[in-house]
């Protein structure tokens, strides 16, 4: 699918503004490609849809969740997090998108995963450092993301789950084990 | 098994400071449980038994949670952890103490669980907050321990997350479940 297809398909489903944080998580997925070589084509079809079910009715990816088998665990954790998997399952179904990792990059840029392919790495560092982001930390992440994607990772997750913890919010247990896997498969001993 | 007996069993066990430690966790334990209304004499064993095997070679532990069916998962995460299920064995078979809850008050007083019982709370806490302990944030713990059980804990769980991540270390699972677990069990939606 080229981009202006994908782009017209996405700008229906969100408003105005997410469309811009879009774009710009297209582009930071593109230039994160190029500098760590992953294929392009891939981070920017996912990048342009990980947000495709943003806007969807909360019961309607509670159905979605329920009826396509997902752990059902995300019921119990903020509904922030239910765009992303049920907009893997919207993007394949509705756009026809039917590239597993593209599907993954959609699934995963929330939560992030153990194991997370390169892909998926890209396209959630793209969601958190696109140049419409400013909250406290994202530089770092920003600067890091220049030389070192895993560590611009780890920090993402240990900015995410310190905000959580700062609210008192349970984090979801894939956001745990991505930080865990990151940081041991870093390790020496 | 009387106090005395009890201390007598562990002091061979310790060095002097871990001994005092161990004091300080059974004397705060005891007034955490009148405080709370646990059974106290469970909470002094408990207490006095905690570090049971905090100074067994690391291949003794390592052998014991693998002959004993401990899960495997705590060989990838830091021998600290290790004392703790691996000293509940011990204390049973070298100790003779067979009461369920005072063992898993045991097993649990480092990791936490999800679901922790009144006593395995009350242990957890007492070895944070005894009077010997001297770390950034412990003086919030023990404010709230002195009216918020669960708040103390919350605040205990948090910064030990916040803390290993600072170091770059990983978290074990069940401490990052029983962190969830009490932020979840205290919402009201």
């Amino acid at each position: 699918m080229i981009r202006e297809t994908a782009l017209a398909l996405v700008k229906e489903q969100l408003t105005e503004h997410r469309y811009k944080h879009t774009i710009g998580v297209m582009e930071t997925a593109i230039k994160l490609a190029e500098k760590y070589g992953a294929d392009c084509q891939k981070a920017e079809l996912a990048a342009i849809f990980h947000d495709y079910a943003k806007f969807r009715p909360k019961d309607e990816m509670n159905k979605v969740i329920l009826e396509q088998s997902m752990p059902k665990e995300l019921l119990n954790f903020n509904s922030e997090l239910w765009h992303a998997p049920v907009g893997a399952y919207l993007v394949e179904k509705e756009a026809g998108i039917s590239d597993r990792e593209i599907l993954d990059a959609i699934r995963y840029h929330t939560s992030g995963r153990p194991g997370m392919t390169l892909l998926e790495k890209i396209v959630y560092l793209a969601d958190y450092i696109e140049p419409g982001r400013h909250f406290p930390g994202v530089e770092d992440v920003r600067q890091l993301a220049e030389s070192d994607l895993d560590g611009a990772l780890i920090q993402a997750m240990k900015n995410t789950i310190s905000f959580l913890m700062k609210k008192n919010q349970p984090v979801y247990p894939d956001t745990f084990h991505t930080y865990n896997s990151l940081i041991q498969s870093g390790r020496i001993d």
